[in-house]
């Protein structure tokens, strides 16, 4: 990916920062100017908050035609991926629980009115178990073990790494394919648990990604190299960058017509009250756009 | 506000950071360390998001015992109170439409099931207009005549600016104090339109602060306090800070008994992978806590 | 109530149905018709439901201040103003918990994402009970010992029964009002109770009932008494009858104006297919009108 | 399905009622005694309300890929499918309108927050249009050729009479098969309207069923069989008769230990106080079961 110089990184998972990248250049083995396109605003909310909110719906679907009304489900991790998830499921009458490791998110998910647990309280009578922490071994052989028959478990985070599949590969355990990207595994009393994807991600495995967010994926890659190509010397050193927020609401403004919004421009006396320039940018760098 | 050479600062309004306080320090004026509390996470999360959420519910409800189902209504800024403000009257049967300048929130608007509309295009129609700005002359004396009769006009953004009250102020106008807080403004052929508060916050001025909200608030305060008081020589220059991710999520960890809430611990093995402090801080500093 | 020979009854509490008017022509001491105006739909909707849906969050901040995010909630009773207060509530962000004896209601619960339990099951940690049964000491002295300390309970059911109020009318415990409306129930280890109302209705009595709920109601009296007393002799006998679907379609006919809500006419060829009569009635008598 | 003098009959399709069973025996042309289940509550409420939920998301992902978020739908009619259709869709981010004839149902539309419109005043600017209405022409070509080019149109309610397909087999309009299931009608001028399943029912021809929804309604047409079998001589004549409540509630608590729902019993003392049997029935035969 590199171009002259350049490099732009799209995270190929969603591990909430592209963190090899940072470790490159803290290291100072990083020989060309970056620009982290995956924590720009419009692509985070989109591949991760957004596109999750549907994905996780369609994927469970596709590959086990499951009712979501009343269905107990547990969230381990409540970032971007997780609240998407936990929100759609909970829209459909499923009773959600989640964890976290994070104060601030715990928090976030008791004020959206999920019950946030240790996935040792809820493993033996939940129906289904949904990895989105970026981490790995959250739901380890032995909790798969306490898993109740019937149950199934997938993964919304990252790489294959969060549930812990290969302890599941050992010789009491019976696997069987019951379709593409489902397996039963069977345990010795005949309890089974549904595995996706093999632990994979769920989303990218079993289910499809909107062109809508593609395109603003896209978008913001080909903005990042415009810029990066464009920019005058030194503005970029060998670090590490964050679209600029200009080119982060550029890439929003694009995408607005598809949805026939129509925004408000600033008066001269607003611009001016509130220091903007009309144009924007129109938030200061830490600003954090909450979804709700 | 000053205590032997530090400061903190706590915005008397919301309006998305303590500008004033910023525009000091480059004007090279500010003569002690600064703390910004109120960018921290979780004080926003629940002075903005979470409070509002309720307070334009109950501010409301105590003033006009209006119905929420069925309404009409307009929120004018898509920002953490607009976003709390439109959630609860959607989650009580409301219509909500959604005005904003900057492309990003209009899209997040967009995303969250809000028609994104110019003020102009629906305000002879809607039943309520709530601004959540934190500029001035959202709602004008030319919208303000084309409201509809019995239609009602609140802030919930900051200051008293953001309705052009002084505009009512004329002779053609009369006003009718309803009970307190409540204003008829009653035009020549009869019209009547409910203003709240005189422009003034609607939940400062109508409805109550949640101690829960307070306490979170207050915590926040006496930890920067306590943190410039202790830190080492060195370590703030005259300049503002954002208070350290660390104590930010001990406000929340703090906070979590509250709800029954049970973290996580990173076990020494996920620690390393993730590359984190098993006590964090668990994010970047630059990580954006979407609230969902 | 009695009028030259007609009957309307409003049940003065929502107890689901004038039970004592049933019972009084079944003993054959009915000596007029009589309309259960209670049961027509629009007005069933709206007193119940709908009314309730905001009043439970109106009643519980007026009194208390509670913040509704993270809170646990027990609702007794899956009726309409069961549906209305566990709707709302968990749309701002409280987890909830139903009880149930009826299995249809019951499984509503499930699919509608809440967990069903048995009261005793989680008196010892919800932060609030809600009954609407009624029924008669759904909550009893020995739930309401071990009750939380700050915990609330109160009734938006009926009458002043379902809490068994008498019951903490004893030596060991104090009572302490802090408020109008508002008793703290003190246990001798200082452990204290929030009782609302005492037991009374909460919506009646610390909250409002907004004029458009009261619009539907008495306009469905109002044509109640205009059909009993221009009825042809015969039409109704000495007997307990519905509101005429037609009349209850025409009430809230009369209230879509307020919405602006465009109804769709039939064609010719559509209703000789759906074999309708262009003007209503729109539904068999045996329809039921989920609300969602 | 005549079994020895008795018939059941469930609805093939969900038009509300299975009307010419009704107009069987108006017509005195009944020879046995049958059973309406498809109106038994429970059933009902699965296969309309609860499943339709689902599969409107399940049917629209599977043919399209559609992002729901932001979408702007009208959905045609506000029985149990609208309401199930509406909802979901809404909790997902689309923008949602709703027609309707009943002015009850569109009163419940605006309490629920939808936008009660006449299918001319949305048509040119949607992107999905919903028909769920048991009603024939609901669509017609000339309100197809008012959509815009991208646009969709799918069939939720019975049969496959709701849009008029019919009409848009002319010479002008060219066909595209994209995909099983999915059609481009393709105008003169180059527009595109996505046409799912030649009109007919969406979630029979593109999602799936789950098997709880399956279960349930086995379940009532077993039961509906052995009572019609085991009734002493006379109970039931040459008629239609709905499930008697008592088995509608057998039905609904045989799946209740599904979710682990824990029901609660009456005491004898509550059981007086209501009037009521403790093992049911609950309600009187006019109760309505509003969902939410």
């Amino acid at each position: 990916m590199t171009s002259g110089g350049v490099l732009t990184v799209v995270s190929p998972q969603r591990v909430g920062s592209p963190t090899w990248l940072y470790q490159l250049s803290k290291a100072g083995k990083l020989c060309v100017p970056a620009m982290n396109v995956n924590d720009s605003v419009t692509k985070q909310k989109f591949d991760n908050l957004y596109c999750c909110r549907e994905s996780i719906l369609d994927g469970l679907k596709r590959t086990t035609d499951v009712m979501f009304g009343g269905k107990q489900v547990v969230v381990c991790g409540y970032g971007e991926v997780g609240k998407g998830c936990s929100a759609a499921l909970k829209a459909l009458g499923a009773i959600v629980y989640v964890t976290e490791i994070d104060p601030i998110c715990g928090l976030q998910a008791c004020m959206d009115g999920f019950k946030v647990v240790k996935l040792n309280e809820v493993i033996r009578h939940v129906d289904v178990v949904i990895t989105c922490t970026g981490n790995k071994n959250v739901v380890n052989r032995d909790q798969l073990d306490r898993m109740k028959n019937g149950s199934m478990v997938c993964n919304m985070g990252h790489s294959n790494t969060e549930i812990d599949v290969a302890s599941l590969r050992t010789p009491e355990l019976t696997w069987e394919r019951v379709r593409p990207q489902v397996d039963h595994v069977i345990w010795p009393d005949g309890k089974r648990v549904i595995l996706l994807a093999e632990g994979r991600l769920l989303n990218l495995s079993c289910s499809t990604v909107p062109t809508f967010v593609l395109s603003i994926t896209a978008t913001t890659q080909a903005l990042a190299l415009i810029e990066l190509y464009n920019a005058p010397e030194g503005r970029y050193k060998q670090d590490v960058y964050l679209l600029p927020k200009k080119m982060d609401e550029y890439v929003a403004s694009l995408h607005l017509a598809t949805f026939d919004a129509h925004l408000t421009e600033l008066t001269d006396e607003q611009a001016k009250y509130l220091g903007l320039n009309k144009n924007g940018p129109f938030k200061p760098n830490y600003y954090r756009y909450t979804s709700r």
